[in-house]
């Protein structure tokens, strides 16, 4: 779905009068189309500026470090602004870790797999060996990495080892908790579903605190990891109605229909280069 | 909609084999015929049981208090039912609290006026005077009780006595918290729209709490009301997806169409007795 | 909501290079400040292009005649654009039609009063005097406009004459087929509320049609009004989930709920500028 | 999820006082204990009746067959009930026909991996060799039955002989019309998933036709089979909000999403005989 010789740029700056019109003076110099322009700020003038936009540009390859370069020196430095520029032909690099459930892997694989994922999947890394061949069957490579409390600064060093030209990682379901160490070298590229719909039901069994609590949407929430539990940037949330009837496996079962696509949705608005965070939160071009 | 001659029971009770079966055969004897049955139970065996029955009874009124004297010394007896019995003719009186926000007050009071609600609103009660003649164009009456601290007691011994014969209290955005003492006197019989998805964002303006945690989607919470704040049990809930791009206003304003659709069905719920509470949790029959 | 010193500018055009930049120098120039700004086009290259910029000048009263002069010499002739400006401080003037039923009118006028939609409204229009009434009670003007097979086109001169000076009408549940000819004289200005999910169940009672049908879902349609019955361009729909147990009686409760939501969006999103039209469909920046 | 010693006993009958205490009373004299009962009515009194009860008993294998023959003989000809009785150890066994899209497939067979579809399937066929290694990775017989306009008779009585012991044939996107003749052989036993939200969009390339139209929302509807093309009863619906943006890849991409989820729980329900059908509509007790 993506044209190979488009770029996308992302752009977080102070807002004020002409940002679009140098923006796209400077893309119209270098003869760019420009395919979707989403902009955002907070407060009509004076607020946070937000900014995406995909163009297209013929023999992009050869322009691209110009043109970057370039933006640099002049349009990002007149504004002042935080920015970074995507060749969207080079796919981002994608590692999954996972642990027993397979729900929300498959999916993302099965995706990928059509092409409705614009990525590359490096491999698929677990502390359990169940799901070996449900990735192999995919052409994936699956590493068996196990994790006990003696081991646990081992394994990361060989999950990041694994990992380590990877540009995203995916949280599917991975029940172990990440080091403070780990996160802090992977900031903002760690996408975890945390099966609820935060800030309900922070930490362990979410689905048992939803049976407990008996509310009438059970949910789940894709966020970026950060070294606070439960508490990073929201990427996106969905909930699914369910009555006094389901049991607590009901709900998990129902549960993962939505983990599946909450994921998904976020991970796809990752390597699409359409979320921008800011503070706590997210902003989300989609 | 409903037929004036139908009644309907509600019942809770350990599980055991043959409940339908007494039940059923007990009304069959009077003549009933079963509209609508459903039933409960939290285990397959040895559970809590629930059931709602409604049923139809050729001149029911001469019939009623028989039927309900016999049923306590037959087949309630028999299972340890706790249960409670209504004459679906004798529709209930439902008083109104409300401050400020009209939203879900009108939503009641014109499906009322539609004839979506079969109960009677005995009257408004509000803090402020500024909703009288939205109030009174409904031909229901409107009592102002203005609410200060030093008067609390003394304003909420008013509301008592103008609800004394209300069975449902419903604060419609109501914005005093009732006192313990005031609640234990209306136990299970005040309904409160909460204007976020409990249990995220207990307290003061959770739009604003939710536009700080940067959530994707806002909802409501239509409760019983306890003696801790926001946390009796849950009778409806709904959400609405936003974006970043809400501010809290528009948040507000989002919310209140959820809450209107929210309150307004739980107070269906609970007049046309398709509630049944359980510990801190509903069995809702809809 | 609005700043009374923007504009919105809404451009259809064969889409090529350099419309975003040609739009936002031009703005530029005069000190504009872009708000929002969307696009779309067909096709990345080569196909039909829009976009809808909304900006904010100072002193833009005195500006508006001249940018509006100038963009149609300039930018607008360049691209070949088929365009519209409109200065957001002068409210679009909106006439309502309606019968006997008022759930749609009341949203309406009830999100007028709230200052959620951005418009004045002239005055309401009905075949009935039912609900003059409800409507006074806004402090709106009533017309009681009788039609019948003998007086239909004298009805609708007389109702032409008192929408005269509006911007946009809205059959809010008008139970009156227009005419080819009225509806040529407001073309693309009458939006009409059809109460199914279209193009299932064109015609009268749909909601008899749905339940014949056994459909799972209802739904509704607001669209604009051409002089194929139910055939206009869709500007919104919304569905809600029935089972068989809902008689034709209780779909019609159902289905006002989502008729009034579904029509208010459409209408606030005409009176915003936000809908441009496309052969049969329409482009809603939303 | 099912207990293996239920049974569910599904009736359709003319409504009359006594059903559900007879039924139940029948039920107690062979100490049976009613885990779920749903009836529904077509009107208060002298509509048609439908109900269905599941009951365990112990030692329901010894007891079953005396049961259904006594209950044949006794309430099912009192109230000349049309009637079926399931004994739920017996787990339905399913063939599934597909073409080239996997979705709609690999959903159910991983379902049902999992344990969430409680039915055997006993093979799939496709009229392309391509999804055979899927299959075969869930432990499923696949088999590829080629249909040309030459062979279709053929090649019908072929997948009637693969699939002769099913009780379920499920239609996952098989891009071939079933002939009358092999519909009516397995009447109300082939469920299908239409692409688009019946009755919208009969026939060929709904997503096409949907592009076309404009609507805000596609769906997809699981319906029995019937001789006449999309137009059997229908089980399931669901849609999906679209906009302008989406072209017609993208719809049929998000509509596979919509399609595998509902043909998912439309056989869900069939299998565990929560589905009755009454003239062109169904009855879902779920």
């Amino acid at each position: 779905m993506k044209n190979p010789c488009t770029a996308t740029l992302l752009i977080k700056c102070q807002d004020r009068a002409g940002i679009v019109q140098a923006v796209s003076e400077f893309l119209y110099r270098y003869g760019a189309n420009i395919v979707t322009l989403d902009q955002y700020s907070t407060e009509p003038e004076g607020g946070q500026y937000f900014m995406r936009v995909e163009f297209a540009v013929d023999d992009l390859p050869n322009v691209f470090d110009n043109l970057e370069e370039s933006f640099s020196h002049t349009v990002a430095k007149t504004y002042q602004m935080q920015w970074q520029l995507f060749d969207n032909a080079k796919r981002k690099k994608v590692g999954i870790l996972v642990s027993k459930y397979d729900h929300a892997l498959l999916d993302i694989l099965w995706r990928w797999q059509q092409g409705q994922m614009n990525c590359d999947i490096a491999c698929v890394v677990s502390n359990h060996d169940d799901l070996r061949q449900a990735v192999e069957n995919f052409g994936v490579p699956f590493h068996h990495v196990p994790v006990t409390k003696a081991n646990k600064a081992e394994a990361e060093a060989q999950i990041h080892a694994l990992m380590a030209d990877c540009d995203l990682l995916v949280l599917a379901r991975y029940m172990q908790i990440l080091s403070p160490e780990f996160v802090s070298r992977w900031e903002m590229k760690v996408i975890n579903i945390h099966h609820s719909f935060l800030p309900a039901f922070v930490g362990a069994d979410p689905y048992r605190q939803a049976y407990d609590k008996g509310v009438k949407l059970i949910g789940a929430t894709a966020h970026y990891v950060t070294a606070e539990l439960d508490q990073g940037p929201i990427i996106e949330q969905d909930v699914h109605r369910v009555t006094h009837r389901q049991n607590v496996v009901e709900l998990r079962a129902i549960g993962q229909d939505i983990e599946r696509s909450v994921l998904t949705r976020a991970v796809r608005w990752h390597i699409e280069n359409r979320v921008i965070v800011t503070g706590n939160k997210t902003v989300v071009f989609n």
